[in-house]
């Protein structure tokens, strides 16, 4: 029995030994953190919110957020652990809490960004705040560069990556060409993205090389001229993807659409402006009421941005029939699009977007 | 100004009356709730769990689940409201709440189901149980044949929809012809689905006009013998589809498969069971040892069914290889697809299936 109970707690001892591998966290903003259209010291959150105010606190959140912006290092550590904390903002209905407050690694693998794991936020524990895991383990060993994007609906306050203890890590380069604004509404901030890599902005960067900056703000993309001012100030932009009225009514766009254009204009001269209808949404199905304000809406940006071509050679509009694909799927809730509406999305807009930037050198 | 108050109050008055739609409620279990396997006045539940015990609590809790589920009715109301009440069971972080515990109404138009909208669920009132909402409002006048998915991980308490005070509601004949059980894990639970008519089971059911049930069992489905006595009970099944390799290791098909047959297979002499191998993950990508776990149970979910088909010619077995697409980004976190893994996922086993399903006139 004594013998019994020897063996037990040996064989106990020595599963913890061969589990507990011996791990060293690093602060990931001492690696290199992309995404951010504007400079700034702050880590983790796509704008400077000291610098930038839109006089609406919604906004001022979002801003604050981390949407877009990922983490670029180089490690030959077989596992990868994150500890890392969100500001317990809700999520949606619409959204699942990875792509909501996790984090979504690739790892680059014969020049191709394939996907390696998800940091998947704890749900259960009081305030919801605090997370911590394994984003992957027991991988070959070897040098891995790895592009760790984060949450796409929350702040993150801190993060720290776990890797063996006797493994490097170090800031990687950022492989991505050119610097394309992607400007827009909670489509373009990802509302319903599956992980924080499947927005369609990021998407399209990784799959075409390119850095893209996501600028979504959920509901809140109403050409504002705030919005304007700040895009002014970003520095080498090469070109902005404008999701722009999938928020405004009718009425502001025909307000607001000329204004917005001249600030952007003004700081940008020749930067390509890239406009996307907004898609034809699935509440239109059956509700009179909302195909009406939704056809009214597409009318004045189809209006306002093809007037504004005739005098600016630099404005391009892309049509969004087939932005949802045709079988009535690709979306959430009726608005937002899935992974399978953007994977519909991108394979509406890529070639259009690619055959306008090539024009530009941007390729 | 005494004048511009009582315009003001004029205004605000015709406002809300306006708005103010006056509605009744009607409890749905009193419509035609279809997608249980075995017949039960148990309203909302895949299965009567006084009836059937799996000795597991996980399980049992499932098992009370409205997976599958829907509500058939026929109205000329405008406006489709519900009231339900749920669990207040939490969701994975890899999924949505409209998924998890929503309501997801489909029209039909010219013979096809269209989406009409989603049942949000309240995410922000404790205790997270009780939801209201507008699924679709302004709809044209007319009769209107509809199809409401409930909840796919969580129970439905009660559920009641509201349709104008004028118009009439009444049950719908089910539509769909033949049955078929799907039985499997949480990818045929739907665990990432963005809505609850999203799962592979339901979309098949519903692009084929196939009378579909969901036993999707989130990692619980390992071949247990007690599913097998309860899927032997079930009266007029058509074909079995088996997502039945996605949970057991390896030495647990080997142990469990011909038993688990032979129980189905002593109750069904002549039904077809088609076995869907199990995915490919996405987790295998840099993880050594996922690699070898996941190729030795799909090397052993192949031996086995591949052997007992010698002997049975009404069993089948589907490869994997292209249920997840060739792109990396079908699922939610390297496990569960997503809307678009599910679309990889039909377009490649759903001719299959037909195929072997045409062989038995069903069609």
């Amino acid at each position: 029995m004594t013998k019994r109970i020897i063996v037990s707690i040996l064989a106990a001892v020595l599963c913890t030994a061969a589990f507990a591998q011996r791990l060293r966290y690093v602060d990931a903003a001492g690696l290199n953190v992309i995404g951010q259209p504007i400079p700034t010291d702050v880590p983790f959150a796509r704008l400077d919110t000291s610098v930038y105010k839109f006089g609406d606190a919604t906004i001022d959140r979002y801003a604050d957020y981390s949407t877009g912006l990922a983490v670029l290092f180089r490690t030959d550590s077989r596992t990868i652990r994150a500890r890392w904390e969100t500001s317990g903002a809700n999520s949606g209905s619409n959204m699942a809490a990875i792509g909501q407050k996790g984090l979504d690694l690739y790892i680059r693998k014969d020049g191709e960004w394939i996907f390696a794991g998800v940091g998947s936020p704890d749900m259960d524990k009081e305030p919801y705040d605090r997370h911590e895991g394994t984003i992957v383990a027991d991988m070959a060993e070897g040098m891995k560069e790895c592009l760790l994007y984060l949450p796409l609906f929350d702040c993150v306050k801190s993060l720290e990556l776990g890797i063996d203890e006797d493994a490097s890590i170090s800031p990687q380069e950022n492989p991505f060409r050119h610097k394309i604004i992607v400007k827009g509404s909670s489509i373009t901030h990802g509302a319903a993205a599956s992980r924080p890599g499947m927005s369609y902005a990021a998407r399209f960067g990784r799959d075409n090389g390119m850095y893209c900056c996501n600028l979504g703000f959920s509901g809140k993309s109403k050409l504002q001229k705030e919005y304007a001012l700040m895009l002014a100030d970003i520095p080498d932009a090469d070109a902005f993807i404008f999701d722009a009225f999938s928020n405004p009514k009718a009425e502001e766009i025909y307000e607001r659409f000329d204004e917005f254009v001249d600030i952007v204009r003004k700081a940008h001269p020749d930067v390509p402006m890239i406009f996307l209808q907004t898609e034809r949404r699935e509440t239109r199905n059956f509700s009179t009421q909302k195909e009406a304000f939704e056809a009214a809406k597409q009318k004045a940006a189809k209006e306002k941005v093809l007037a504004r071509m005739k005098e600016d050679r630099h404005i391009y509009f892309i049509s969004s029939e087939d932005f949802l694909g045709d079988g009535h799927i690709a979306t959430a809730d009726g608005t937002h699009p899935t992974d399978l509406g953007f994977t519909y999305m991108l394979e509406s807009i890529s070639p259009k977007i690619l055959k306008i930037l090539k024009k530009y050198g941007i390729r």
